[in-house]
């Protein structure tokens, strides 16, 4: 349902107008007349109405406004299935009791560097194995990732560790080469609104984590997952990586307050990644356990054996001795609200 | 140090004119030129140069940039005063082993609500009562406290409940009254840059909780802190109640990275208000455990008897209920890192 | 007048909760049901119900959401007062066809400067004179301005150039000595929403430029209009000077959109200051022939005989002469608008 | 050149590390020792050093800081080239002395309201005719455009106005579908850190408008342009479109600053769009106003000749008188700075 506020003054002629442009939709105009403005409550199935027809009723004389009562997305809403979804992928359960650790280096390097890392981050207790093969960078003198020769890599660390792997699509023309391998698609932040993207990934089989956009408000980010869902892929994992605001002692802002409203208004499960989220290596633990307490159903963090030699994100990279050290200390906190980790 | 840049191509004058004015302050030049720049590092107590001179030296002719090294405040550092500052209120440890929880109702608005709030918070754990004398209100239309009789009904709690006091000022006018009944002084968030309200209480005798800002960076969280120290107030809390960002979903975004880089950087003890920062009940819970779990050494709280009838703040205020709930699930939480509540 | 969103499925005991709640304030609900959500239209003088109960309302059983339609300021509005506000000052009319232009020192240094910087700028075309006799600093180390001597100089640069005086209020202490000196009193950016110090100038006889707070909405600058306008001040004029983004590039981001929104929204004038909004001198020019292309009735314009040696704000300060061709400059472009300067 | 800032205390065997690293990538380390800091600058091409190689060294033990002297972009500065680059698209020359508008509906919907709109723009004086074929939308329920329809249509509005054409490319795969028909290739906001679309776009030889990101910085934008350019395409246009801030009150906050700050910083034409900017119809006029002002070498505007009836964006669009008398009064302002239009 929307409402249309009048402006103070409007014409007959001009309520008429609008009634008849509503009724063009098969809707129906419900006039309250207040002291100071009359409002029009448009009864029907609103979903109808589009972004671009709200905006062509905006600019109709005589309105002031046009407030949306219904939120603009619906297979991703907590009103169109109210239990929390979950999905198994290679016997690992996402959204469930079980807070589930993606860990990794940022780029795979090389070949060694990802075997030792996967095989400790393994050990220390994760349960997913993350790494880019092909990398988004601010600068195009920067290393750009491997390809297909990390994905090799990241196949190789699979078939060790038993570990699934999370890797980043960035082109629609790599999605072959990235299904080929991966377990789960990564769409990064920015490409929250490649909405391109996001049709070819909700024809996908494979479960998406999206992280959100540096500037995108809860609602675009929802509406970035109904894209995907739109096209019959129902399995999203929100990933809260941290907002763009003017503070820049860190990296960005980790809006951690968006787990539990995300919880309030999606189905989906909703996951954090620190270290993206600060930008610093020693804020990543303290982080972490926030995450957790706040309700997270998992967290994302980048783990490098030699950060000082890292070819990207070194700055934000845990060490694996820390990295083990952060998963026994996120023990209790997983068990103080009812979780395993 | 200061370092200064120089443009390319600058003339020998224009450097001589640059070093002439350093060594008229003290100060010493240490000339390094690069392939593409050439670069003067400042030797000397550049603290010495004030924020004023610094803008003056950018303006000079054959200067492209001056970047600061050393942090502008001193007594609120690190570097300064390595341990921990804890100070203790009436038997109280702020910034001890103990979280301390101050909790009440955003603005007192009568006596007999005031005592039960009391009572109810004190029964559930908490350390310490807030409560509103003097509010401040976004409009001239709204309940803007009750004044000295609100301090006096906070005084009647402390006295049956022995709890002390947090109580905001917001006008040096108010000082006398406000000390003669409060034992910690709450400067808020619009107020974070009110310079000579900072001076005033900069010579009090009891603790400040300086609230950040609502678009103030944590190196102008620290400089007003360092107003306050400057005066021989030594007694800052600092308290992280979100800031303002594009996200519309929730009150503020509470930036909970705020609390373990503040820790690596000034030896103050640090509290989170996560009802200010989230601006929703049903958010303040889960935001309360984060805020424990990245470790922070207290949190303020807003409790409501009855959130229906409040004169402010009613979106926001925890039922005692459900307040003595989360402080039960507190306490595993602290527990896992090392504190107490 | 508000809307009321219920809850899918709210029991019609909390719907008539509701009800009773309104009528208990003189309101009348108008319930309206859509296909999928209920709506409660309330109708009366709904500037009755302060923030407070609406928040209140909020929190009620069955309510998802309150929609506020009608703005929260009146004296302030457009609805309230159709025709441009103007204010005479000593035969200066603000908000008039001509573009009034403030200029001169950030901070009143000595007498000396400020007299040659007075004469320099009435020679150019300015209309009134500003300086800071109290400063607000971000560092409590630097230059916090001569008080009450500075005033004595603004009084006479005003004697020998005829040029009112425009200096700030920073302490409701010291508004009597303020009073006793300006002809326009000034609410700096950080002091927006000190509302203790707003219905203070708010009960005073002379015109108050109020800043726009680095993070305030224009909504929450309307209603700290309407703090003051509501204790019979109505020379209120709106000063837009930055505000606080992601961007560091600028000092702020001056929001040049804000100049005819307001225009629709507000009768009061609004000027613009480009050199704290932007902070450097060299963009001042350009940004002040945006501020006249865009509709401002004046420019606030930091000027400084010798930026080098500047106390405060050197960085943004024009010379003189850059300042008179600025002037120069902006005519043709006043006249395209259609106004003077 | 870059500067090393040491934390006090730091360990000669820690400084040698550094140094060797340093030397290792063929640079060389000047150590100028301060009273409180030792710093390192580091003498050499550092263009060399990546920017993973800087967050490398800020890892190492020792270092507090790591500086950045030189601006990481190179072919789009300045000091690269010094003259404005301009560009001929079909005898029009763009960032030269005319100022270029774009103009055109938000989407192209069929045949005849882009034919009608194309004569109207161009009598009212564009000079360049705007439209989109592939549309991002915010829902996936929304209008997603006509495709290579629509770029057929504009092909045939070019033909008879002799307008050339601007689209925009939102998909590496569509790009040889846009190349057959536009004359500038457009990257929208929400592509601008889409890299791999950057690259392909480099090896293009057509002109590419490049829309800054919504939060993205200038230093960010001239980078995405660097892309861009390292592929061998030296013909972007920036296109300034408002960035996210907290204010709603407008769609986003057009920073006009940022262009005269580009114009210091880099020789490439900077156009605005103001009605993306503000998002409200009747707020492009002043802003196109103040954008001409402040030195805009172009502008791009919605006109549809129905907004009422427009399947995207019809909140922002001029009609086609609107649009003409806007040209009208741009006349003198450009005039006044030094432009046609």
């Amino acid at each position: 349902m929307d409402i249309i506020v009048l402006k103070p003054g409007t014409s007959e002629e001009d309520i008429r107008r609008i009634i008849k442009k509503l009724e063009g939709r098969g809707l129906k105009a419900n006039i309250s007349t207040g002291t100071e403005r009359t409002v029009i409550g448009v009864i029907g199935d609103t979903s109808k109405i589009a972004e671009e027809e709200e905006d062509a009723i905006r600019v109709m004389p005589g309105v002031e406004d046009v407030m949306r009562i219904l939120k603009p997305y619906k297979l991703a809403s907590r009103d169109f299935k109210a239990e929390d979804s979950t999905f198994n992928v290679r016997g690992k359960v996402v959204g469930g009791k079980k807070i589930q650790v993606i860990a990794g280096p940022c780029a795979v390097e090389n070949k060694t560097m990802l075997m030792t890392i996967a095989e400790k981050v393994k050990n220390a207790g994760a349960s997913f194995l993350r790494g880019g093969a092909f990398k988004p960078r601010t600068s195009p003198y920067s290393f750009q990732g491997l390809g297909e020769e990390a994905l090799q890599y990241l196949a190789d660390a699979r078939e060790k560790t038993g570990l699934p792997i999370v890797t980043e699509l960035m082109d629609p023309r790599d999605i072959e080469v990235i299904l080929k391998y991966t377990d789960i698609i990564q769409i990064g932040a920015r490409n929250m609104q490649n909405f391109r993207l996001l049709l070819e990934v909700g024809t996908c089989d494979k479960p998406v984590v999206l992280k959100r956009g540096l500037s995108a408000t809860i609602k675009e980010w929802l509406m970035a997952a109904e894209y995907i869902m739109s096209k019959g892929n129902q399995n999203v994992i929100l990933c809260e990586r941290g907002i763009r605001t003017f503070e820049t002692a860190t990296r960005n802002t980790l809006d951690l307050s968006a787990v539990p409203l995300l919880k309030q208004r999606t189905h989906l499960p909703v996951i954090v990644d620190p270290s993206h989220g600060v930008g610093k290596w020693d804020l990543v633990a303290p982080m972490s356990k926030a995450a957790v307490a706040v309700g997270a159903d998992g967290l994302m963090i980048e783990v490098h054996t030699n950060p000082e030699e890292a070819m990207s994100d070194g700055e934000q990279s845990l060490k694996p001795d820390a990295f083990q050290k952060l998963m026994e200390e996120l023990k209790p906190i997983a068990a103080a609200v009812g979780r395993d980790i």
